[in-house]
């Protein structure tokens, strides 16, 4: 399970690449980068602002209440690519200062976000709610970018793998 | 991490509902559920019908080499609706044929599907491929409809959740 606590980190910083990626293209065709950070795939669907944000939360969230800690998180303060670039780094850095002890026991604590349904086991929590959430939003933010024409492929999103020869 | 392979089959369960909803959508408005079949994010995309081949490959190719069988995958033959549902149908049968024992040893297997560049660790390929990898297509996928106009949310998508209280 820490491992997939560590792939939130990579994939954390695969999406300030792609930031990067979009923040590019529209310098290269002469928009300000914010007409991204304010697309949608659909009317009544989260703009990229807020999938990042929500990439972030889930990852902070996760890391919170499965080491025992509150789940501050962060303002949602952010309206440029800089900005956003600093919100992910501040994650990163946040999953970062808990080390793989720090998680003992995490199958089993009683996870109770506050505004949910109800209270939920540590694994049922990680595996049913926090992995396939961090997704979500990752993988939107990924497509808002595609649909938009960014320059992007499905190996920036999976990025480097460790091979053994 | 059999906790995560329980989850793939949960989310294909998801997947094969939200094919439905899909062909409600199409029938509601008189319209080829085809036609969504066939939709794409990005002309350089691969549409629908790809997107949930994929994520059914993504799920039985890491039960297979994660439980040391040959992963044989199916054809990818779907046209139709009810097809692509017997497609994931087969993948969660396959999936569920392995138990938890079957996976004993994955993190140190030598994992070297077809075609791909070098092998990996079972542990490295399980959460920095398959993982994001099944993910991609499905919430790609979900997103292709939202983008439709198919009446989905983010509850169709994560599905129910195992409450304590």
């Amino acid at each position: 399970m820490y491992a997939q606590i560590t792939q939130f980190k990579k994939m954390l910083h695969t999406l300030s690449r792609l930031l990067d990626k979009a923040q590019q293209h529209a310098e290269a065709n002469n928009f300000e980068p914010e007409v991204l950070l304010n697309s949608r795939l659909s009317p009544d669907m989260l703009p990229l602002t807020n999938q990042v944000q929500m990439a972030c939360d889930t990852a902070v969230l996760a890391t919170a209440v499965l080491t025992g800690e509150q789940a501050t998180g962060f303002e949602d303060t952010e309206k440029t690519i800089p900005e956003l670039k600093a919100r992910i780094e501040k994650t990163i850095g946040y999953v970062a200062s808990m080390k793989e002890g720090d998680f003992a026991g995490w199958e089993e604590r009683i996870v109770a976000p506050k505004g949910w349904a109800g209270a939920l086991l540590g694994k049922d929590y990680f595996c049913q709610h926090a992995v396939p959430n961090f997704y979500f939003h990752m993988v939107t933010a990924y497509a808002i970018l595609r649909h938009k024409d960014v320059r992007i492929g499905k190996m920036d999103y999976i990025g480097q793998l460790p091979f053994l020869r």
